[in-house]
């Protein structure tokens, strides 16, 4: 596996800027350099603390704390902090951005983003190119780094100038890249992804009911794997919801039709409709895992 | 850990009978065998090879396909069927009972059997005590049997006479037990356990939207694991549905409440409100697993 050749120019090997050093931005780098990529990886991480550890953990070759100086030798430059904090770094880097320099993001929603980001890069002779890597855990911080995180997974690249060169960077750390419009990612990711975090999160509400030591002990590993992803990085989370919410909100509709048909059946149905009911979520949740080509590992 | 004494008696060692032969009931037996339990112990599964892999699995001394000859040497009997089944069962095996034998059960709920079991029960000198432990898996039958399966978990036990016995299988195979009335476990059960796996259900049901190849490859791990439970056994959660119907409308309706806040949110709210209604879910997450005692193995 770490001998398979990097996409990326070997000979005269890209320098990459890493924007943000948490559990994204970490295993990048550690996924690049676990491959043996050779150009220089520069961090930019807001705390000393994740600059110290970054250098220490040899996930950055230099860090600093200013995003522009970050970027300023970098060919690539990949933004892994929370959507709108992804618009506030581009506004800061665009003046010190490399002629031809190639900026992407991890952000879980890409419309709005992508959105605000077109003025931005206008009249610059960088390029954005918006990218999801559908890969993460409910671990957050530069401890959490991981080099096989995109390993095998899929990532999402908006069609545009620059996109060639990050899929490349992504198939780099061994991911399968698949090009989408922004608005067909979000309309999907709402399904597949944000509504489970809010369903997770909508659950352990109303188990906890505002007071979480009550049922505690009676909690078991259902409600626990069910709402594992509740745990995530709020801060990452409040962003994705904040920008995809027309999309959210007719996936939250469409999942209470399920819900009121199941309380039909509670009121009225026999114990064959309540097994038809949950035979078709078993049938289809294996099919989905059996055809889902990204989630072997 | 199988060094332990087993509080079941160890110089007159009762006799057990295990009817039903899947991931519960051979995971009780292997886990007394494990823990050098010494009685004898009688296995029923209604299909040949269950009863086959029993004998050949060290799962049970002595097989049978009529579950009123299992019971005939027993002194503890264990139904560990899908609820409806063991109201079936127990019908069967009552007049076949030694005088004195308790014969308790698995079962997810626990109202609606002990109604069912009462006039079972009355006018026989054997004794009826409803158990729950709270252990399982989305792993189904024989195969998925496990030693460890209710090691450091909770048992619920319904008072009555015989308790005490039943009790101390549970402790003897590593559980810690609690005694609660059956509509206290119901109404505790339909929150903590009934409605995760009701929600997984609808869940998977509203992603895959009768297409499960759509959208397949765009769920990751987070679809994965908060769906984990909908794959669990459709014969076991037919009857758990059934027999709790009015608890899981209420569940239901309290998580409802839940999912109109957030709605509302999406709507009318900023990124503080979002951030405060994820906030609170990932602290009482993080509340319910750290009070928790039982889902630290």
């Amino acid at each position: 596996m770490f001998n398979e050749p990097l996409e990326l120019d070997m000979d005269e090997p890209q320098n990459i800027a890493i924007l943000g050093l948490g559990l994204m931005g970490a295993s990048l780098s550690l996924g690049l350099k676990r491959r043996g990529y050779a150009g220089r990886i520069y961090g930019y991480a807001r705390r000393e603390e994740t600059r110290t550890a970054a250098l220490e953990g040899g996930i950055a070759d230099q860090v600093f704390s200013d995003p522009s100086e970050a970027v300023r030798e970098a060919d690539i430059i990949v933004i892994c902090v929370p959507i709108w904090t992804i618009a506030t770094l581009a506004e800061q880097i665009v003046p010190a951005l490399k002629p031809g320099a190639i900026v992407t993001d991890v952000g879980s929603t890409k419309s709005e983003l992508l959105k605000t980001m077109e003025p931005l890069f206008e009249n610059s002779d960088a390029h954005f190119v918006g990218s999801h890597p559908i890969a993460g855990s409910e671990k957050t911080g530069i401890e959490a780094g991981d080099p096989d995180l995109y390993q095998g997974r899929l990532t999402v690249v908006c069609p545009s100038d620059g996109a060639p060169m990050i899929s490349s960077l992504w198939k780099s750390v061994g991911s399968e890249v698949v090009e989408m419009s922004p608005e067909q990612h979000d309309a999907m990711l709402a399904s597949t992804s944000h509504l489970p975090h809010m369903v997770a999160a909508a659950l352990v509400r109303s188990v906890a009911d505002g007071d979480p030591a009550k049922k505690a002990d009676f909690c078991g590993t259902g409600f626990k794997d069910t709402t594992r992803v509740a745990s995530g990085s709020a801060d990452m989370w409040v962003d994705i919801i904040d920008t995809n919410r027309a999309a959210l909100e007719a996936e939250l509709d469409r999942f209470h039709e399920e819900l009121q048909g199941l309380i039909q059946i509670l009121r009225e149905g026999n114990g064959n409709d309540i097994r038809n009911w949950l035979e078709a979520a078993a049938t289809d949740r294996n099919q989905v895992l059996k055809l889902n080509q990204f989630l072997k590992k």
